[in-house]
């Protein structure tokens, strides 16, 4: 088949649709690192993790050798409510562009979690179910992850219980409100509802919260109620495995077309979409069957790859979690207040870690400002207005064009489009008014971040 | 095919996709009555509503012999960014509902207007800029429209402006964001932009606003500026006929897999939407070739095809457009301020209005907490979030899905869900919170509003 009778946007047929996850562990000759228990500093036992995490889901965790994990049918059947994603034909921002290179993207924004975050929340809710769990903890931040596991949860009748960043929680009500629609019940964080919680608030009464005392909160909540498990949105192996299902999906799709990608690209906050995107390309390219240049992108004020540190890290500032081996800027980092919208985990998967460390992968920071450009322009050109986190994809996406404009390259360029930014518009605001403005951190500031890194 | 070989979710190729809007007054023996000029109380001339409307826009209103008109390319290639749209199954609905019904729904909001409105909003933008023109003005309400309008004229490069009515415009400030980022001008109606906002804010500086005042400045910024047209989201032939495409794909993807429903509903407010979808289907049953039952979904706050008078009425309340021969509640109708989400037009389009006076299509009137149960209802079981007025719909589908389960008729159902809630969470909170009321306006109240009737 041609290039010519490429459509405007590829959907597979259900019959087509992936069967199996592709764990990409599997081909890496060097594995990434193992989680190790903080109290003993050895690697976390299958055991030691089930207090926390649900048995199938632990077993997903430390598996690094089975290449392809079936899908349960029952999530299998649930993907097909929202799921193939398109990979959609760039046409018309290729023409505005005026360039030669051919750009795709996987839009995984088509369900009302708004984000690629869902396909990891049935698999991890329905594990759940299927262990005869009575329900799930999670935190949440920006609430893409919250929003999904809700409806994960709403659809399989589990309980949900979500810790909301306090600020997030007052400034995004919209996001809070579409949880509640679904079912779950949604704290601000800190609350008064754990230990943890009410110690940080002796502490501080007016603290706004953070992500990581969100997730002290719902890893105490799971662990001290009968029934219940933390779950994860991203950073995770297992996470990445699941989100494996928009790079075979987006595979197959360009196959079935001939078309091969010289350049994939995707935003990387603690991995799950970039990690699960890349992740059969990446196969093929470990088993030397084929190469491929991939780059991570990443906000200029939280650079975990490309300014960061390789080494053991605690996954949560709480450090109630197991120490996990990334890049990262340290726990105690926090991104600038000026910050909009997600990426902002101070380390990232050590999956993507491990391959960034071989060098198979690039990184490239971008600041804010460009990145709403760049949002913008796709809004407009191909009318879809794109998470702040996707358009860092984008961004480089639309750079790389230009080079092909420059240099008359016909490069086929793939990005991931992870998102809709519906509830993202007080960022947008910014950037519309002209007070959106662009922060690095320091070398200092960094310094003085990764000073809170463990000595294991 | 069998009916068990069904995805799903059906999307059309884009080989399969429309290449002709529908015209259904074509097959209709009795025309929907013509729009009276108020002066005159003549009906309207083409060069009459030249100076409103753009000259293509014109013929196609006045347009009741053609049964086929052709899509343009330009605007078939921007149908294809966010079309074919998909035809749902519903098989997880069915299955919680335990009912032999065969549930199917259209599903519009998979775009960043979140709504069908695009479908209208890209050809009435092309037209205006195919005559040269430098802009069109419009008014909003919730925002759909205006969210619509705004991204078809940021893709074409024609300048947009939109009166927000003034309270919508200070509770959705996300909704405005949307426009402005898509390069669209958003002033709060009343303004003092205009004579007629000017003239109303004298007599009433603190008022919010209304639709209707919004359409009378919208009118005269556009019949006052050099280069500009208005237009207008639902209510007019035109519109219907732009919206055929729902229809028409809709009837296509049915057609491919042999299934032929039974009942199809839609929710109306001004009636796009439903005279979209039901379109081709009319067609046939007024060919006589197939009969179908039809059902228009109304909200009992705002009830004009169940309570309301078929009479000759303003179609707007500041009276500068032309008359219209509708249902009508009057256009001095405003419905209760606790009508959440759209649907609050005091009349029906002249095309619907005709078809339900000769008994071709049924009406029902819902009470908003029954919506909201019915969308929250959905939305856990088919995943996505609705948006109200396309709740209003479901509610009905959902009905006529336990009647079957009670009677045991296996029949076909179609409804068209023309959008998503992202920015009706207001709304939604409300229903959560249990502080959602219903109102219904008394026979007294009614009688009131038909005084502003005209007499012709």
């Amino acid at each position: 088949m041609t290039e010519n009778k490429i459509p405007y946007k590829i959907y597979l047929e259900e019959s087509e649709m992936p069967t199996a996850w592709y764990n990409v562990r599997a081909d890496m000759p060097t594995k990434p690192a193992p989680l190790l228990n903080p109290a003993t500093g050895e690697p976390c036992t299958a055991e030691e993790l089930g207090h926390v995490f649900c048995d199938e889901l632990v077993a997903q965790e430390l598996d690094n050798d089975n290449r392809y994990i079936p899908i349960p049918q029952e999530i299998r059947d649930f993907y097909k409510m929202y799921r193939p994603s398109p990979l959609v034909r760039a046409y018309c921002l290729e023409e505005k562009l005026g360039t030669p290179a051919k750009i795709y993207y996987k839009f995984e924004g088509n369900n009302t979690s708004g984000s690629h975050k869902l396909n990891s929340a049935i698999a991890q809710a329905y594990y759940a179910k299927n262990q005869g769990l009575r329900g799930v903890t999670t935190e949440t931040g920006a609430g893409q992850w919250g929003t999904a596991l809700a409806m994960a949860c709403g659809y399989l009748g589990l309980d949900c219980k979500v810790y909301m960043v306090k600020c997030s929680y007052e400034q995004k009500p919209f996001r809070r409100e579409v949880m509640r629609t679904y079912g779950a019940t949604v704290t601000p964080s800190p609350s008064m509802t754990t230990e943890v919680g009410r110690r940080i608030l002796a502490l501080d009464p007016q603290t706004t919260g953070s992500l990581g005392c969100a997730i002290s909160e719902a890893v105490e909540d799971a662990t001290t109620h009968e029934g219940y498990r933390y779950v994860l949105g991203s950073v995770l192996n297992q996470v990445l495995l699941h989100q494996s299902v928009i790079g075979v999906e987006c595979k197959t799709a360009m196959d079935k077309y001939g078309v091969v990608p010289d350049i994939i690209i995707g935003c990387a906050g603690g991995g799950s979409n970039l990690g699960g995107l890349i992740s059969p390309f990446m196969g093929e390219m470990l088993r030397g069957e084929r190469s491929y240049q991939f780059i991570a992108v990443e906000p200029a004020s939280c650079p975990s790859l490309t300014r960061g540190v390789f080494a053991y890290d605690y996954c949560d500032t709480g450090k109630v979690c197991p120490l996990a081996k990334m890049y990262t800027l340290g726990s105690g980092f926090i991104p600038s207040a000026n910050h909009a919208g997600g990426l902002r985990y101070h380390g990232m998967s050590p999956v993507l870690s491990e391959l960034y460390h071989e060098g198979l992968m690039e990184a490239r920071s971008v600041e804010q400002t460009k990145v709403f450009e760049a949002a913008e322009y796709f809004a407009r050109v191909e009318g879809i207005l794109p998470a702040p986190e996707s358009s860092h994809a984008i961004r480089v996406a639309i750079d790389e064009a230009i080079k092909c404009r420059e240099t008359g390259e016909e490069k086929t360029i793939l990005f991931g489009l992870t998102g809709t930014g519906y509830f993202d518009l007080y960022a947008y605001q910014k950037f519309n008014d002209g007070v959106m403005d662009d922060y690095v951190p320091t070398d200092e500031e960094l310094q003085s971040s990764f000073a809170t890194l463990p000595r294991v």
